[in-house]
C-alpha cells in the first residue's frame, strides 16, 4: 500500500505542474461562471451564490460528470438551475474556522432535519431535502458553490483532485455494503460496464472474489481486467444462481437481466434510474423469493479511503478533462460511447 | 380463547351430523375421480396414486380452490395433471405407523435434499423440487394423493375440515413474518381483499393494529370489517408512507400501487404471481431506496395455530361447497366476482 501512496502523492506533484496555478477571485466578486440547465444547458454569467447560516461558500477546483446529469438533461426530476453535484473545493468562507481554506468534498444531499425521515435517521431521505444540482439546489458545474459544513468531508492531501472527485459516486458505490452483508464467498456479478459499474465491482471485489462485471464494451472491461477483476461480454454465457446482482447498466433491461441471474433468494441491487418504465414479469422475483433493494448515495468515509489506498483506482477511468469554458461541449462528450468520465476543471 | 376452542368443537360435531359419515373405498380399488387439467379441465377416471416409499398415501376429505388452479388454466406454470394443492385428508398408507390413519395437511413442496438450495435450507427452492398440483405432481381435486410424510402436518382434533383446509394459504401469509420483522407500530397496508388478502390482512393485524386492508370490493372488505380489521375501498385516499406495503391483488396494477404508498426504505412484499408483464418506473424504487420481497410458501405451524385459536378467521371467507364429481362447476364459480372460497368435498 505504501508505495501506492507513494506513487500518487508523486502523481498529484507531477500533475500541479502541469496544470500551474489555479485562478483565484478576490473578495467583491458578485457573478460568476455556471452551466445551467433551463430546457437546454449553456455557460452563463450567474449571481454569485451566498452561503446562508452554516453553509461554506466553497471554490470548485474539479467536478465530474455524471450520468445523472444527462438524464436531467433528458428532463429526469424536472430540474433547472446550475448542474454537477460531484466536485473537490476549497472552503472560502464559512463558520466553522476549522474548514476555512481546507479542501473538501461533499454529500449532496442537504437536510432539514426536522421531517419524519431525518427524525428516524434517515436523513437522505429527507422530504424537504434539496439535492446539489439535482433538486432545488444549484450544482458543481461552476466556480462556486454552497453547501451546508455537515456535509463537508475533508480531502486527504495525498489525494489528488481529479481521483478525490469520485468520492461521491464511490460513496454510492458502498451504499451496497450498508444494505446488504457481503461475505467473503458471495457470487456477485455486476451488470454494467459503465463509471458507477466499475466502481460498484471495485469496490464489491474487496468483498468477495467471486465477482464478474459484465458489459457490452470491451474496452471498458479491460480497465477493470487490469485490476485483476474478472470480466465478460453481454453476449457470453454467464453462470446463473448469482448471491447477489447488481444492476448498474442504466438501461430497461438490466433489471429483466438480473432476474434470469439471481438465485432463489438472492438480492438484486437497483442503482440504475432510468426514466422510462420497465416491463417485468413478477412472478418470477415471488416464486423465486428474490429481495430487490433499491440504492442510492452512500457514505464518504469508506470511499475516501478505498480512493486513498487505491483499492478502488479511479485514474484509468478518467478519458478527458474540460475548462470549464468547454463545459457545453464536455457534457455532450460525456455521453459518447468512447468515454468514460469527464471531468471539469475551474 | 377457551370459549373459541370450545365453540369450534361444538361447530365440528354438527357438521359431522349435517355432512353425515364420508364414504371409503376399500382395498383393490385402481381407479378414483380426479380433477385433470390437460389443456381443459374434466372429471376423469384415473388410476389410483401409488405411494414410494418414504410417501404416505392420503384420502382427501376436503380441498380448496385458490386462485393459482385458475392461472394454472390459463398456462400459469404449463402445468398438466390433477390440480390442487389445498387439503385436508385421512393418511391410508404409509411407512410412519404414527401417521397411519391421522388427519392431515400437508405442504406442498416436495424436496430432494441433494440440491445445492437443499444444501443451504432453503428447501422451497430445491431444484428438482415437485409441487402438488403446480409442478411435476398430481394434486388434490381427486379422491387421493400422495405427498412424501415429512411433508404432513397433523390437523388438530378442534379444527373441522372446512377451517384446517386453509392451512396452505394461511402458512403463506405467515410467510411474511418469517422474511421480515413485522413491529407492533409498523404501518401497513395491504392491497388486494381477495382470499390471500384477506389472511395477510388477519396474520399481520394480530402483530400490528396500525393496518389497512385495501381492495374493490365493499362486500369482501366488510368480511374484514366485521373482524374490527379497518378497510378502504381502492378509491379512497389511503396515507401514503407505509413502512409495509403487501401486494396481493392478483393484478399487474397492484405492484406500481405499492410504490405509491410505501414509504423510503419501507418493504414491498410481493404476494402476486402475475403471468402477464408489469411496466414500472423503476427509478422509484432506487430513489426510495425500497425493498421488494417476493413472498411464496409459509410455515404451517404458527398457521395451524392461528386456525385453531380462531386469531384467523377463515369462515366468513367460506363461500360456496360443491362434491368432487361437480369440481368443473366448482373452479368455474371460483372464477365469479361474487365468491371467495370454494371448497371440494370428496
Amino acid at each position: 500500500m505504501g508505495a501506492h501512496v507513494r506513487e500518487l502523492v508523486q502523481k498529484q506533484s507531477y500533475w500541479f505542474i502541469i496544470e500551474g496555478p489555479r485562478r483565484r477571485k478576490g473578495k467583491g466578486i458578485t457573478t460568476m461562471r455556471a452551466l445551467v440547465l433551463d430546457g437546454g444547458v449553456a455557460l452563463k454569467e450567474v449571481p454569485m451564490p451566498k452561503r446562508a447560516p452554516g453553509e461554506a461558500l466553497i471554490r470548485v477546483l474539479t467536478a465530474g460528470i455524471c450520468n445523472t446529469d444527462i438524464e436531467l438533461q433528458k428532463g429526469y426530476m424536472h430540474f433547472s438551475g446550475i448542474l454537477g453535484h460531484e466536485f473537490v473545493g476549497m472552503v472560502e468562507d464559512c463558520d466553522n474556522p476549522a474548514l476555512k481554506g481546507k479542501r473538501v468534498v461533499g454529500e449532496i444531499n442537504c437536510v432539514c432535519h426536522r421531517c419524519a425521515y431525518c427524525q428516524m435517521e434517515m436523513p437522505h431521505h429527507c422530504l424537504d431535502r434539496t439535492v446539489l444540482g439535482i433538486q432545488n439546489r444549484n450544482g458543481a458545474f461552476a466556480e462556486y458553490l454552497t453547501l451546508p459544513e455537515e456535509n463537508l468531508h475533508l480531502a486527504p492531501n495525498s489525494i489528488r483532485d481529479d481521483v478525490v472527485v469520485f468520492a461521491e459516486p464511490t460513496a454510492a458505490a458502498f451504499r451496497i455494503t450498508e444494505q446488504i452483508p457481503v461475505a467473503n464467498n458471495d457470487q456477485i456479478v455486476v451488470l454494467g460496464d459503465g463509471k458507477l459499474g466499475q466502481l460498484v465491482a471495485q469496490v464489491l471485489w474487496n468483498y468477495s472474489k467471486n465477482l464478474v462485471c459484465v458489459g457490452r464494451h470491451a474496452w471498458k472491461l479491460d480497465l477493470l481486467r487490469s485490476s485483476g477483476i474478472p470480466v465478460a461480454l453481454q453476449s457470453e454465457p454467464i453462470e446463473r444462481g448469482a448471491d447477489i446482482v447488481v444492476d448498474c447498466t442504466g438501461s430497461p433491461g438490466g433489471f429483466p437481466r438480473a432476474l434470469e441471474l439471481v438465485r432463489p433468494e438472492g438480492t438484486i441491487i437497483l442503482k440504475t434510474t432510468v426514466a422510462q418504465p420497465t416491463a417485468i414479469e413478477l412472478s418470477i422475483p415471488v416464486v423465486d423469493e428474490v429481495r430487490i433493494l433499491g440504492s442510492r448515495c452512500g457514505p464518504f468515509r469508506p470511499a475516501l479511503e478505498a480512493l486513498t489506498l487505491g483499492t478502488v483506482n479511479v485514474t484509468p477511468m478518467i478519458t478527458e478533462s474540460y475548462p470549464l469554458s468547454d463545459a457545453v461541449q464536455a457534457l455532450k462528450r460525456a455521453e459518447a460511447p468512447d468515454v468514460m468520465k469527464v471531468l471539469l476543471h475551474m
